[in-house]
């Protein structure tokens, strides 16, 4: 029953506003003897840190992750070795400008959360989005840094899929373009593309949506559970949290609506290895809730960014009418830096579940 | 940490396969002086069960549920009034025909949970699908018909949009067609569309997927948080984790990633009344995790049935090839029996968010 | 966060009133594959029933345990089999005479929860005590009987240790001794001491206090956690929503606080089988929140019954000042039964522990 | 499931160690509107800290409590107001001494938690206790000094009522006295016999139990639940957390076990306001886990600081056996630092139990 906590016993909470000295996260059960350095931990904030190509907001944030506790100094005076006790992340915020946060303080912000806000606590952060702001995320991907390491042989990966109406062609997926291009893109005939049209949103003051697609490999059979602990379930409940999401789907998802029980069927043979082969994985490699040992598959749909230079009407905290434009420093598709929060979101649900696994059944190493 | 329990304040757990004598649920935390009949208990229980047309399986269930706990009735002799300790909920199963099983006691079917089941427990309930079966949502739609009367004024509603390629249209939508046919169709239109399909499908012993709406009305502003208990990521859990779904949305889900912000505001006005005037709700009633007070709304993709007649390649737990088809009495689409359920869990999750509300801020009455 | 459950991974909800149909159990995440009977789980609810000596109430329930779910049934035809799913366990109530509950309904009892809970809830289930009925504890017994089968090797064992003033000798300490008097005293030399007494105490309609003391041997080291999962943390709580129960200590507990650090230090040598040994056991058990691999051992102290029939004062309902007794068919000393219910919370408390020690740290198998 | 957070709607979740750069906690699900100072906050925490008499260790810790998210700067400059969004704090460490740890880093001192966390983690972080440090507790006091403004007027206080054997005379309570000694003693008779006793205990490298009481006053009757979230199940859960405490009662405790019905029963009387009176309180403002509005009373036993500079037997994690003495900066008796943090543990459960309340039941404001 927590607020700011997600996963059992893979536990992260995160806090922290994008204006106060710093945000965070404690992973609290994370096993002990987990080998990690800090620039591997930071090699994932630099994926999703702000700044780095003209297609998202260009604030400056370093995203340096300080490792508080929950560690011991291996003997190399490199790696960092958990103890099994709490892991204390934190970043500090840097780039706070002095602004004049007067006209946001009191209007609603269409498709903003600053009228919920109110309405809920009475009292909002207005700086930066409270807790709202993107910025929380980065606590998220350092957790996921560490979760990545916590079951052996698991291969987290996503891509962007679609940008506005503009779909990938997945005939052309190659995951080393991925890094080649602004836009986490696997598909590089899509590239051109999206810049000629991100940049057009991007001039004009706008933006637009984007979905992600997140995949797990090496994801062992067995983890999850069938009804309220579904792994998928859980794949849901943790990339909705991202904020911006409003829709999210395992395997061929709202396609497998459109099709028949023969279609959608992923069939088995016996594998001269004495392993089970599904011929196909329509499932996204999770049947009943529970993984088949197929690469898991989620795809997340993301709303494009609230803030726009076109004025909107809406209402203030006085509750006047009053027409609003949102300046300042966004990504004109909020889709693009997702892509690294899908796949820490992802690697802590199946961190979660190996722990859970074990814990019941304990046929898991 | 629960495998069979969800929400944090209206908290159920269900439990119970469907060739036990029983199943059932209990509900914690249900706040006391919450008053109800069980005939309008039954009454939700009435629309899930099956065998009430030839689109859904001819099994016959009466679903009878009893109350065994937490209740005092009434001086009218008819009305319980909780009171504030668990509701315990029993359903019997009186169908339990006696059936060969051996076949599919050791064959893994495609497309269900057996192999996962195997793998993960090492033991399995072969019959009649254990914990996956359909029947255990006959738990969660008792539950649901108390968590309907946890908030003033709460109104849910849901409807079949799609069933394969066969989507309704929204202009036609009439929430007083939805209980004159046999699919929850809101759309008079699409009825002998529908009809036609399904009965194609079924006579060739196959099945076929579907998406349901469910729309919640009169869910007080403010309910929900910003981060990791998201009202709509716990809608999304809680979608997400009736069986054979595999995409959950909510607004305009995957919609909003193909249009620009300045598609996708929900700009406002102060309304006469002094209460703020939404001119859209692409948001589905939710922004930044928070209800708005507008309706909320959620979709979610069904997979077709996995039974299917014809003829799938599998393999069993020796680890022998098989050929495998699945008789017995299946439902064409179970998108048709998932209104009701999806309904419940909708009601189940802003009830438990608005007892969470009320803990944290003291707000709402 | 419920308020009818306990533990984490082996997780215990019950449900139910003295004078509802039944009351029961759901033991959620319980291992697949434990092995039990039937005619196992009752023995244990036989050693807590009432009706069995004239030292405890005359009440006769019969308190026969039926397995709703979440088993299959050997080929044996008798042991059951955990699936990993649900285990729901109910026991029906049979003794349930009519009877006048007119005066108890508006008086509040002195030391009953009657007047908290009419403040609390604004409704109060009067008959027999609602959830704070003694018999609730038979759906823990029920719980614990499958605990002790989780943990390999475990044997959970209590005894009474005082009633009133009168304590037993430890020099005398003798298992064998428990089950052959009605006290589950281990030191025989006291039972002649407790049954004058008690009868003094019956005969008078009083009642008196107790201190029990469980014991768990074969708990492996390295169970618990150092802070907020401390093992004796997690039996204090335990013990401590018995029923009556005021207060608990671990090893020697208050005793603790009268010494020197020399005196309560449990030095170590090195076993010629290469464990270590534990030269004394102070501690009870843990150190830092964490197993030892000494025998656990806790004692927590039970207030007389409230039930008497000396007249008290007290105030009803409508706030006017009354005279009450308590008539009906109470235990003189209700730390009797208590024995049972302490072993069978200790033995859930470690097998909780015992799944949270796998899936955090994979050690154990 | 979480091995380092206690709470449930207020939510405390602590982390780290005494020898990395910081430790804190992270405080979720905390009202919006709370209204406090630093000062206010820092002043609880300079109760606890070491180096303010002869009697405790003279360690020198600054314990400079930040606040680092979840709050707002009111216009006057000075007073934070929580804004419903996690507040996390951080105390940095000032007082990290270089020091040889080379022999406690194999060695495993007895009383300490060295061996359990090696046989649990595998890896042990030996530098002054890992997260067994006392300086942990800063961390809960902080926590306190917030949880304290939670509920409309209470008060929480805390007393030492027993060194060794020497307990206070009850009939000389003076909370006055409390911040006039070393001690936190209320009795001022006893203060120059402790002050004697343990300045010979100090000298002798020894070290010595103690007991512990606190008092929450304005606690609203109604508060808790009867069964697995009883008021004082989870009073005993947060005391019996803190370090080195070895038991815990409420009211009158163990001594309810040696008094009959007739002695332990608070009668009641309507008061002339209307409100109920009760004569007396043994049950120390507590009835079957709720509370009954009197004065909640718990008390503690705390074993004797387990460092001695008495040469003790014990073995190393080579297996062989050693001889150990604890050198260092040690409490002779920690109970005395104990006060400050029982009664931010007692304060955190009560604020706990009055949100849950509001959010079941909705009756308190």
């Amino acid at each position: 029953m927590s607020h700011n906590t997600f996963g059992h016993l893979f536990r992260v909470t995160t806090w922290g506003e994008s204006h106060g000295p710093a945000l965070g996260c404690v992973i609290d059960g994370c096993p002990p003897g987990i080998r990690f350095t800090l620039p591997e931990l930071q090699a994932w904030l630099d994926k999703r840190k702000p700044g780095q190509s003209r297609f998202v907001t260009q604030r400056r944030e370093d995203d340096l992750v300080k490792v508080l506790s929950g560690v011991m100094l291996d003997a190399d005076g490199e790696t960092l070795i958990t103890t099994g006790t709490p892991v204390s992340m934190m970043i500090e915020n840097t780039d706070q400008r002095s602004k004049d946060y007067s006209e946001i303080a009191k209007s609603y912000r269409p498709g903003h959360a600053d009228y919920t806000y109110d309405v809920k606590y009475g009292i909002r952060d207005y700086r930066g989005g409270g807790r709202s702001s993107a910025r929380e995320t980065a606590a998220r991907v350092a957790a996921g840094g560490l979760a990545r390491k916590v079951v052996p042989g698991l291969l987290v990966r996503g891509a962007l899929v679609q940008i506005g109406k503009h779909k990938i062609n997945r005939n052309n997926w190659d995951w080393n373009e991925v890094g080649n291009n602004p836009f986490f893109c696997p598909d590089p005939a899509m590239v051109p593309v999206w810049e000629g049209y991100l940049d057009s949103i991007r001039k004009a003051g706008s933006s637009v949506g984007a979905v992600v697609e997140v995949i797990a490999e090496g994801v062992p059979a067995g983890i999850g559970a069938p009804i309220y602990a579904k792994l998928d379930q859980d794949i849901a409940s943790s990339l909705m949290s991202i904020n911006a999401v409003k829709g999210v789907e395992i395997g061929n998802g709202f396609g497998a609506a459109e099709i028949t029980g023969e279609e959608n069927a992923d069939e088995m043979r016996m594998g001269n290895d004495g392993n089970p082969i599904f011929l196909s994985n329509h499932a996204g490699g999770i049947l009943g809730g529970i993984s088949t040992g197929q690469p898991v598959i989620a795809r997340f749909a993301i709303k494009p960014t609230s803030s726009i230079l076109t004025e909107r009407q809406s209402i203030d905290s006085d509750g006047k009418n009053v027409d609003i434009r949102t300046k300042g420093r966004h990504d004109p598709c909020v889709g693009i830096r997702a892509v690294p929060i899908g796949e820490a979101m992802l690697a802590c649900t199946i961190a979660d579940h190996y722990l859970r696994d074990r814990g019941q059944t304990g046929r898991l190493k």
